[in-house]
């Protein structure tokens, strides 16, 4: 059982009063106790109840993060990095107290190496701002998770999305981090040259340690030219497994398509209702195709006869830019649209990843399992990289939803960790993958893990709680 | 300075008689004191000279491993992995004597999950020979740093090559390892989805460790569908400065050719003479498409009409297979064909990487600083990653040649560092470039290496005295 457990309040410490009087000095008004500011950042998208810090820094620079990283290890208190808080993991639940940075004021854009297809952000900067300040320059930065996370958080996450299948997730596309580790040194991981063979790659060891060893105050991120064409194709299937099938052929055949999104028939009902579309309510697929004219044809071509060897019907295309735009903020609010169908209740989301042969099993195991279930359930993600989500859509205050959900969440990692693939594609351990991680990894490598921890951060002050449990 | 003084022996130790008589017991004739083995395993394709191991042993399996690691463990005794012997920057040189762990035998290709689009390796399989068992599957194995490097070996330098430029590093390229950690222990660092956010990245931490956290023993390495249509380019410029630019720009613009190599007149010159080829001796590219056949056309039409603006005449095609094979032999055998313009040199390479607007600048940066050289100098590389390669052929037993030349490569360094450049895009940093390691990430970086170092090989026994400095 990997229940939200870690949310146990037996380590949780109050906020020293020197440290806050040292914190108040220093920052003066963007030093915060307030109730409602602490409730702010004491939650994020999961399911966990607000678990709020003691109090919070609105940091305007790398000198302010290593401030508060000197003060709270003056104090052996812990130290929690908030973006955009739309973890949905719990990474900036305050389990063991502490205060939270809030790099949200850290939100400029550095400089936009256009030449370089290069951008250097602060941590604060969130996607769609990026994307916003790029405009003019014809480039684009293709990391889509959704929500509008910020870069930092992206980066600490190891974050990914829709676009993945063909751009890769935030491991290849951030080329350097500025880090303030827990001794509050700076450390610049990596230059900008696109690649490096000198010394340990510390850019990918910030990437996906959500927090747990340092604060990731700028990023440099590769950016790609728009490209020339970009289409967009929704296709319906009379089955789950014969949309997926298409999907894996599709990868297996290497059409480089640049989107993949599978959707199952409850998540467009969702969508229809929330959005005030009218997809066809089946089993359909999101494809979006990026090239030249040529290619991008070709591309479409090719998928559409792969689609219909698999019963697909119903293509229909997207090529205008606010019809694309329409179709992918359907797909991104169909987690919101999912949390709709039930007023009131908690969403649970499984973020398994498998090998991509065994896509279809993993998918059509799932459902299996979710339709023992006696609350609503859906099945959507990013199929072309072997990732999906099942959602879970439990009342957080029925104790018997709760263990059911927990046990099907269970079985569906399980099922995917048997089929040599990963409980989190994307979203990150946080606190509710503790267990699962130990599971997937073997004791002998989350030893390894624990030993960097301890050795950047031997007083654990860096998030705490968070990928392990505390010893 | 950063010259080969590593090769100090005041830190090499004998091999201890217990541990001799314990691995003479444990692996009979495949533990070797032998002279002649000895010096095979000490030396690789760096200028440094023979640098041999106290004794080797010819490992079969992960268990051989685990068993030398932990037999000189026990004495405290260095153990160094050794796959091809294709290093340029000394990795294999036992500077502080040791066990080399011979992983030739471990040549098995132990899985092909085409429908995965992944391989799984033993560390002692050949990339040619990955591709050999590939030939029936449609699929290949991309990363080729020209020599018929180990897959174990390129990975633990991160290797990358010709075709990086598309297809990434083995940094991209590599979803999970087996390693064998100074403790003994057996760590599969992930499993086979294509993406994670499951904890740290102790894959990527594994790549370009270059032997000193551990022997990497199997590789999981991505394919690719051969491309339904390749086709190769000649083209020659005027300058070297008109040649990188064309190559700038066809970066810049997003073209996604499969290789661009660049080679100096000089660099023809040699090839010529060695591969008997009648190339025009002057500064020139070589191009590789690779996609459908609309798609290698019009890359190719748009990389034609690029290179004339800049000059660019004497367009030659090669989309033949046995003419495209011609063109890239004679490439991989450059610098093979550089060192036999000097009977009796030997070649210093630097292998600076820069991002790609600063390229040119770069690359006629090194050729003014190579233009005072007393002795010949080449420049080649892939350019289209922003890396390049001097090549300075130097008699070794000449010290004003030899000290001549480490000042030259220091200038060349030092140039890329002031361009937020790499000191090494894909070598490694090996003994040469530990210096320059510390110039390029800083003291704190450093200092977080060797914390992580120290953390994982407490005793200093995996490959001491490479990418830092024994304290």
């Amino acid at each position: 059982m990997n229940h939200p457990t870690p949310l146990s309040q037996a380590l949780r410490r109050p906020l020293p009063a020197a440290l806050a009087d040292a914190l108040a000095a220093r920052f003066g008004d963007r030093f915060s106790v307030a109730q409602a500011v602490r409730e702010h950042h004491g939650r994020d998208e999961s399911p966990f109840p607000p678990t709020p810090p003691e109090a919070v820094v609105f940091a305007q620079s790398t000198d302010d993060v290593v401030a508060v990283i000197d003060l709270c290890r003056a104090h052996r208190y812990p130290v929690i990095p908030f973006g955009a808080g739309s973890s949905l993991e719990g990474h900036v639940l305050a389990v063991q107290g502490g205060v939270s940075i809030d790099l949200q004021q850290m939100n400029r854009v550095l400089s936009i190496d256009a030449d370089d297809l290069t951008a250097t952000v602060q941590a604060g900067v969130l996607r769609k701002q990026l994307n916003e300040e790029l405009k003019s320059t014809g480039l684009f930065f293709p990391i889509d998770p959704g929500a509008d996370a910020s870069i930092g958080g992206m980066s600490a996450t190891r974050a990914s999305g829709t676009n993945a299948v063909r751009y890769g997730t935030m491991r290849e596309n951030v080329l350097s981090l500025t880090v303030v580790t827990p001794d509050g040194k700076v450390i610049r991981t990596a230059g900008r040259a696109k690649k490096s063979s000198a010394g340990y790659d510390l850019t990918r060891l910030f990437i996906g340690s959500e927090g747990t060893l340092g604060v990731i105050t700028e990023v440099t991120v590769r950016l790609y030219p728009v490209p020339e064409a970009m289409s967009a194709a929704v296709v319906n299937f009379p089955s789950l497994s014969e949309a997926v099938r298409a999907v894996i052929q599709t990868i297996q055949l290497g059409v480089p398509i640049a989107r993949s999104e599978f959707l199952c028939a409850a998540t467009i009902r969702a969508i229809n209702a929330h959005s005030h579309t009218t997809l066809r309510e089946a089993p359909t697929l999101f494809f979006e195709f990026h090239g030249s004219e040529a290619s991008v044809k070709e591309q479409a071509e090719l998928v559409q006869q792969i689609a219909r060897d698999h019963g697909g019907q119903d293509f229909e295309w997207a090529s205008r830019p606010e019809d694309r735009t329409r179709l992918w903020n359907a797909r991104h609010n169909a987690y919101f649209a999912c949390l709709q169908v039930r007023p009131g209740c908690r969403a649970i989301s499984t973020d398994t990843c498998v090998p991509i042969s065994r896509l279809a099993d993993s998918i059509t195991g799932a459902r299996r399992i979710l339709d023992t279930a006696a609350f609503p359930t859906m099945i959507l993600g990013h199929v072309g990289d072997g990732n999906f989500h099942a959602v879970l859509l439990i009342d957080p205050n029925d104790a018997q939803e709760v263990a059911d959900a927990e046990r099907l969440n269970d079985e569906i990692v399980r099922l995917a960790l048997s089929m040599d693939g990963t409980c989190t594609g994307e979203h990150g351990v946080g606190l509710h993958k503790i267990g699962f991680l130990v599971e997937e990894r073997g004791d002998d490598a989350i030893d390894l893990m624990r030993r960097i921890k301890a050795v950047i951060d031997p007083h654990n002050i860096m998030n705490p709680g968070k990928v392990f449990t505390t010893p």
